[in-house]
């Protein structure tokens, strides 16, 4: 045997490559579940699951709670491989499910979505007033499912569970990109599993208008490119939400964000057409006009058809970023607002809002709107959904209005799931009444589409929008990011037992870029870089609609593990309390990254879609470079002189800078290294 | 900067530890698609593939031919990143497709499936004389798009195509495990990529009915554990399948493997009942009861049902492995037997079988059966499906019989795609006129499912099938089995792309038995161990249908491709052909197997799945510590003593047998590396 010592040194830097792309998910008890639950009691022992899981139904039933046993069932044995098809054969009832009565025929906000889940070591009982309850119920108890070393077992618990809010949304913007059924079918998927309860459906947009109407044909024969969903589809995935305790908000946006309905329907708008659908990404001038008559007839039959498809008692109207610019060019619009007393476009909006909402109304639904409903006159009754902001969710129900929050849930933008964890729906509520308060219903996670496809729509969602479900779902005080880390962590997991294809499509993108090369090096990259933050991917580079996203910024998640993980290793090291092998990880992770840049040029040399990563993969070796030197004189005790940190920290600087459209996440970590290096 | 020159080592072992899970697909031209096509003639330069793909149709048009356009462009969007739904908006015809007519209204046999298709800087043409030989064209276009420096491509290229069997089949056994609806749309997804026409679907067997009969509802209330297609469900199978030039054939296997009929039917067999859904696996002994009429009443009522409901003009009656002992122990049937001078079972059975063949043909059918059906006076219309061999195929077709062969393709067995790819339906044919060789119509890959289910069928039928889809549509001298395994290698990608997750299911299976840990371990132990052969699975460990399917064995490849490779460079180094780089990656590899059982042993002692991988992950470090100790000898040209070279070969051959139902599959390469250090 030859250079022994050496090829164990080896190995385990071969392990740790591997170990970038897994996170530990049982590194402590207690419950590993996410959102957590109201109130939990944990008891010792635990229940085994070693074969079909018999589930009986007592009390209330329907055929929904028939398919919800189905799923669980299902997802049973997706987590473990355990057969539950002969679920009949089996001896004894292990699982008893009660259900107190009905939800509403049409799921309500009102409804009662608690449950009660008991697990012991000979049995699991699950007791809710309705099937909502139920149905979140099963969702916990599938993911206490653990493995053991002896087995699949459950730990014993007793759960006392509702949510904090009543509304806990997701709204998929399907104007601006098309997204596919499969996807959408397997968001309502996600939705469940994290027990989120609204999908609002963005269906109209500059760049599309996505929902079939019998009435007005021409909106998607001319406003759609051929991509849009059926009435039958709507009303499947309608059925399908429902089956999952998920209410559909549809919202056609109006007056501004409208083009694609201009297209068939010029006579809708301000301008003098014709209309084009709009391929850039932006605000546009094209609005509705507010001044004709003709406007609110053809609004009244679309509305009489679409509040007729979406049983919901909630319908949006959109309202937002319309800029008034149209009006403001057209003579007739100008001596309709003086005649009218209508002192600017605000008041405009606010006329048009008016009757607007006068229509949804008449058609038996409540209007939800964008900030920009909210005028002084406006009805009690109508909902205001927030981007601007906490204050404006407080302001919004002191006024009397129920409101939801979204503001600080753009989960479009690429931030860290610790930043959208950390806005709660009462962040700015301290001083308004119970009374008052009780308008606040929630919130929703917003997607945007500009900058997703129906390819990589579900790795933007996943996993950080479950986050936004704990938010919405826990007691307030869950605030503990590390707790939240570690199961969110858990509820990727999760999502990918219940067919969220999400992560391999990421893994998938990589090898397409990667082009039959070793796709190993351009993983480590994709470890630590992230897409820019907020607005600043177009300001980089141009994009369309027909823009491929098939780049690396595509590929990876909006927020890295690895650099997370270095960050907090890099903060331990900096205050001289990392151990001996949190500082061997530090080298040996820097050390790979330095080596990245060589192993990645075959890549770069063969692939299209690799070419523009040359200068992000030296920025990445630069940095772990820099990284390395302070390493060492931290190690060695021996402080960087005064000069060479300053420029050590100003070449840092230089780093952070967005290179290929992607952000080197291990400059913060190696600033603080560079930092502690210094003294 | 510290030890920089050790860095440099550790990350090319870090590296490599990631390149043992991908394969280099663009080693070298000519083509790299699977199967080959009949006559190709490369040309230089290349089409762009920079935006969407306009499809122009010239010719005989149908909906089916727009869907295929519409599945190609959802194709390529996925291959390449780049949007496909705006071709509309592209100013010119880039594929010009002709079309020469229909093909037939219910797909046949002699159906022309031939294309031509040429590729220029231009533009492409693809000229078929029926939507088969179109779709055939899409999916060589769709595998002939590559990634360059500058971007995606298409070869200048001139194809002139055709298959050399009209019969490639896929026998997916829904009968010992029901196979989910999902899976069996992949399957044929996965067929049309490769080119197969023929699913044949195996729905009844002892251990389940698979089937909705409205004429016999018992069959599915009674055989099915509630697992079974309605159909409607089979209606839109087979409108997919035709969708995709696939035919689709069912089987209703008797007089033997049918216990789970008699569940609901007991008068049917010629036992007293009452009769369960098996759960075992094996050949049973219940079976059709012959002597009444009774019998042939039910079936005739049957398949009146069932022809109507698959309009393909072959039908398929099983007839396979009917032991008789049912018959032996019923004393009226010996007494028939006697009486109508049927002197053994065979006889019985041929007489059944005569019976049933007039009763498939009275409703159109043309019936076909497994080897057992061939008896001396069967009619010259029986199709045979051969189980048994070369040679029984040959005979078959020289007493007139149409025949596929399925013995060598049966890809349940986890042998090697090299194995099933030298088998030829022709293998045996040599002495066969050209009008009796004409009677070989091709054959079927089977994929018999005790050992299967709905989670791991995907990966056991992917992407080994396509090396036999090559071999029944290839021209006879196509044979290479490097060139297969690296367009094979191509295939597993293309087929990724194309939506199935087979790959992506190993692995999250590997996941669920990682248990959280650093899977890394777990993934070079899967790397390079195989499911036992033929039939020694179950040998080695009691299974039953309710087994669960969710151990190593279950996740793995059934074939190794860093086995395989290993093996390459083992003998390259035993012959003295191996470069230094070859030394040192098997070395590389040898050390990284020989430590890996200690990085596995966290999760070997965390996790029930994991847990009786200690002996092979043993086997597996003691096999590459005997190599190494053979590579040092070799290089350092010291050979080893005679006495340690037949100890060392011993070992191994002690390591070669299963352990956790799983083979050490380095073992044969480290063979080679000891036989030759012994020199």
């Amino acid at each position: 045997m030859i250079a022994s010592s050496l090829p164990s040194r080896l190995s385990a830097v071969a392990a740790l490559s591997a170990s970038l792309f897994c996170t530990s998910l049982h590194a402590q008890a207690p419950l590993q579940i996410m959102p957590l639950p109201a109130h939990a009691t944990i008891a010792s022992g635990s229940f085994a699951v070693a074969g079909p899981l018999p589930v009986v139904f007592t009390g209330y039933k329907e055929p929904r709670l028939e398919r919800a046993r189905q799923r669980f069932l299902a997802n049973v044995a997706s987590r473990t491989g355990v057969p539950q098809w002969a679920t009949a054969l089996a001896s004894a009832p292990v699982i008893t499910i009660h259900t107190g009565g009905p939800s509403a025929t049409v799921q309500q906000v009102a409804d009662d979505e608690s449950y009660k889940l008991q697990v012991t070591r000979s049995g699991i009982t699950l007791d809710a007033p309705t099937p909502l309850g139920v149905m979140h119920g099963l969702q916990t108890l599938l993911q206490l499912i653990e493995l053991t070393p002896t087995g699949f077992t459950i730990p014993a618990v007793t759960i006392d569970d509702a949510p904090r809010f009543p509304w806990r949304g997701l709204m998929v913007d399907s104007g601006r990109h098309f997204i596919s059924l499969d996807v959408l079918y397997r968001t309502l998927d996600g939705m469940e599993a994290t027990k989120l309860n609204v999908f609002h459906w963005h269906l109209s947009e500059n760049q599309g208008f996505r929902l079939e109407s019998k009435a007005f044909p021409l909106l998607t024969e001319k406003g759609s490119d051929g991509l849009y969903y059926t009435q039958q589809q709507a009303k499947e995935v309608i059925a399908y939400a429902r089956d999952r305790g998920i209410r559909v908000i549809p919202e056609f946006d109006m007056p501004g964000h409208a083009t694609a309905m201009f297209v068939g329907y010029p006579d809708l708008a301000s301008g003098p057409g014709p209309y084009t659908i709009e391929r850039q990404w932006g605000i546009f001038d094209p609005a509705m006009d507010p001044t004709r008559e003709s406007t609110y007839k053809f609004l009244d039959k679309f509305f009489a058809e679409m509040t007729a498809l979406f049983p919901d008692a909630y319908f949006h109207i959109g309202g937002d970023e319309c800029n008034g610019k149209e009006w403001d060019r057209n003579p007739r619009i100008q001596e309709y607002m003086r005649a009218h007393n209508l002192k600017d476009d605000a008041a405009l909006q606010a006329y048009f809002t008016t009757r607007v909402q006068e229509l949804v109304t008449k058609h038996g639904k409540i209007p939800i709107g964008w900030d920009e409903v909210l005028q002084p006159n406006t009805p009690k009754q109508v909902m205001i959904q927030s981007w601007r902001g906490q204050e404006s969710v407080a302001d919004s129900a002191k006024r009397g209005h129920n409101v939801i929050l979204s503001s600080g849930y753009y989960i479009d933008l690429s931030e860290p799931a610790s930043q959208h964890y950390a806005v709660d729906p009462l962040g700015k509520a301290a001083s308004l009444t119970p009374e008052e308060k009780s308008h606040i219903l929630g919130g929703e996670a917003t997607i945007w589409s500009e900058m997703v496809t129906s390819e990589t729509i579900e790795g933007r969602i996943w996993p950080r929008t479950a986050a936004i479900a704990e938010r919405l779902w826990s007691p307030q005080d869950v605030t503990d990011q590390a707790s939240m880390y570690k199961r969110l962590a858990i509820a990727a997991q999760t999502l990918t037992w219940q067919g969220s294809p999400y992560l391999a499509t990421s893994s998938n993108m990589i090898d397409r870029i990667a082009n039959g090369k070793d796709s190993a090096p351009l993983r480590v990259l994709a470890s630590v870089v992230e897409p820019p933050k907020e607005y600043a991917r177009p300001d980089l580079k141009p994009y369309d609609s027909s823009s491929p996203m098939n780049l690396l910024v595509d590929a990876v998640s909006p927020e890295s593990d690895t650099a997370r993980n270095f960050r907090d290793l890099a903060a331990r090291i900096a205050s001289g309390t990392a151990s001996p092998a949190e500082h061997a990880q530090a080298r040996q992770w820097l050390i790979l990254w330095r080596d990245n840049d060589a192993a990645l040029q075959p890549t770069i040399s063969s692939s299209a879609l690799a070419a523009e990563l040359a200068p992000i993969s030296r920025n990445l070796h630069d940095s772990s470079t820099i990284g390395l030197t302070a390493l060492d004189a931290i190690e060695q005790k021996k402080p960087l002189a005064s000069a060479t940190s300053s420029q050590q920290l100003a070449a840092l600087k230089t780093l952070e800078a967005p290179q290929a459209v992607l952000l080197n996440q291990t400059v913060p970590g190696i600033e603080a290294l560079v930092t502690a290096a210094g003294h």
